[in-house]
């Protein structure tokens, strides 16, 4: 191998060694105090991160997992639930809301679009008797940002219950859920924490709490009030997935030293290099004004093989994106460029674009695009983005 | 600390260093070919190790989510099932039942008591209209070992579906599923299998998978069905954890290596050590007859502080033990000898156990009990355990 890889992929994201070591350290047990302390130290870092004072719950599974646990946790089967739909992660929503008896009511937008507060409030006046309003705030299988603040608004309005799933935007953009009226946030481990994928994390607000004690979900594994109980304790409901919440440990520190603002700066200025340097090559991006801050998806053009694209970055260049998902699939490459990634990855990201798309036929007038990328990051660090 | 920690509980086990090394190499997609190849390479020991020519689903749960995933998938709300409720565990199935709609029908034993095949026979007898028999191979709470073998015959004679939580047996006793005619087996990555919690295993028979085709769970997370689709193309239905398979490969390149038999007979050996000195030091052991492989319970002497005992063996020794739980907390020390565990360790638990035992007041008035162990489990290595 005379390339090293580079995973440019939206999740899972490389990860750093302090986390590799912690993940390698010899197990412990989880009901003794030495893994009640970290589990502790770990609550007040993920509150921090989700903008909460509440409980932040951590479960031994994937993103799917949460969503699964917070559908089943804050509706009853027969409620009727507003579902954005834009993407392969909205079609998960809907999925989950149909197979666990509740009533979707799919707000379906092309694939690339943003939803807008607007067309949510319209949607809650034909649905008046809609209770929640399911949406991803980054869809993953796009790239594309949804307004989950303005959303906020709109659902406090309408009296629906905003559940929200966080997967790709937590420590990616700023997602602060108690200033935004979010009701229930949940992300995974293997995105913006930079952590193997294994557990994912979830809060929900006072509102939400108390639908879960009305609705009394018939769920064993995914009992959130029974999680709740717990983690008071330092403890989850059964056996934890130790290594990674060891990990969780070293990432959570790793935050704390930089600060959430600094992560959301570099990542903001990442964007603004891989879609400026896509642009710069002459490639249409998938999201044009509504964009995600972890990903860039570039359109490729009519006729283009892009699994063979994929295929070429890893095979001469060692670059691993991800490809288009379902409709997409051959159509868009999705440039990862969150968790554990820097401006060098990116840059590395964005030169084995320009010359697979090359190898693919594609041409590029403009030679300086790495150039024009570069300073659209040194600009963007300069920006303010926090919140 | 000048003591090395010794991590003696029945479950998460000390790591051994190939899967520490593998646990902490960088990360991998999900779904490119790298891991769908290790991901195929792990199914063919996972069946050798489950006993089954049936594909190994990997879930990633702790092992109570697989249990969860069991009873949903085999069973429709309304179906009775027989629950063997010998422990904590025990206890387990039953709530887990009951949450999800089942009518159980408990068993209920002593606690340190193993199931016999003429109580289940006899209980079919009573609920002609059970349909399902849930039970552990080896119940964690009080280190009873249930004869599945048996009970496997009995529940062919009665048509009942057999549902075996394996999850502080498998890779540890035999359980060859397909020969002693089990419908469901399950286990968690943290006990025989010396990985970090965070994965679950699953294997269904042909009859089991039928009924999960009539069940239609409306499970979406734990979906069977989908799950089985998916592992034939070298992937999991959800992002899985990827760490936690890399280690998973490490691990049964060892089983492999040394050869199931020789896992067993090992165990056997380790289970023979603890109990022939515990037996040897005048302390009576819970599980008289039918015993597991992975730990050896210990009853105190009515008076004497378990927590406290538990405590000066962690301080003073660095071994750290489990108790007992729930009816049994502060009755009973278990000693967990599974996993990447050896003689050396039982015999440093062993001499834990016994200087904490006197410093809470026990009396041993045999100074070779260890001498008579180790003698026990030098026999024992001679003896025919395989199967």
């Amino acid at each position: 191998m005379y390339n090293k890889p580079r995973l440019l992929t939206p999740g899972p994201t490389p990860l750093p060694e302090e986390v590799r070591l912690a993940l390698a350290r010899d197990m412990i047990h989880h009901r003794k105090p030495v893994f009640k302390k970290i589990l502790a130290a770990c609550q007040e870092g993920l509150q921090e991160l989700f903008g909460t004072k509440e409980p932040v719950l951590v479960l031994s599974a994937s993103g799917t997992g949460a969503m699964d646990a917070a559908a089943t946790n804050c509706f009853k089967p027969g409620e009727k639930v507003l579902v954005v739909e834009a993407g392969k992660f909205g079609e998960r929503w809907r999925e989950i809301a149909t197979a666990r008896g509740l009533i979707p009511a799919p707000l379906v937008l092309e694939w690339g679009k943003a939803v807008r507060a607007k067309d949510v409030a319209e949607a809650a006046a034909k649905h008046p008797d809609a209770v929640g309003l399911l949406v991803q705030a980054s869809e993953t299988s796009t790239g594309v940002l949804h307004p989950i603040q303005e959303l906020g608004e709109v659902c406090r309005a309408n009296d629906l219950l905003l559940v929200v799933d966080g997967i790709s935007a937590v420590g990616i953009s700023p997602c602060p859920m108690d200033a935004w009226g979010v009701d229930c946030l949940l992300t995974g481990s293997q995105k913006g924490l930079m952590l193997p994928p294994g557990l994912s994390f979830m809060a929900l607000s006072q509102q939400a709490w108390e639908r879960v004690e009305a609705t009394k979900p018939n769920n064993f594994y995914f009992n959130l009030m029974a999680e709740r109980e717990k983690i008071r304790t330092g403890q989850t409901l059964f056996t934890s997935a130790v290594n990674l919440v060891v990990g969780l440990e070293a990432c959570l520190a790793h935050f704390r030293e930089i600060g959430l603002n600094a992560v959301f700066q570099k990542q903001w200025a990442m964007t603004m290099l891989a879609r400026t340097s896509a642009q710069a090559m002459g490639l249409e991006l998938l999201a044009k004004e509504h964009f995600t801050w972890g990903l860039t998806s570039v359109l490729l053009p009519e006729g283009m093989d892009g699994v063979r694209l994929l295929q070429i970055a890893v095979d001469e260049y060692g670059v691993v994106f991800a490809g288009g998902q379902d409709r997409l699939k051959g159509r868009i490459v999705r440039i990862g460029h969150m968790g554990h990634v820097d401006w060098a990855d990116v840059a590395a990201g964005v030169q084995a674009l320009a010359r697979s798309y090359q190898r693919c036929g594609g041409y590029i007038g403009c030679r300086d695009y790495l150039e024009q990328g570069l300073a659209a990051y040194e600009n963007a660090l300069t920006q303010h983005v926090g919140c």
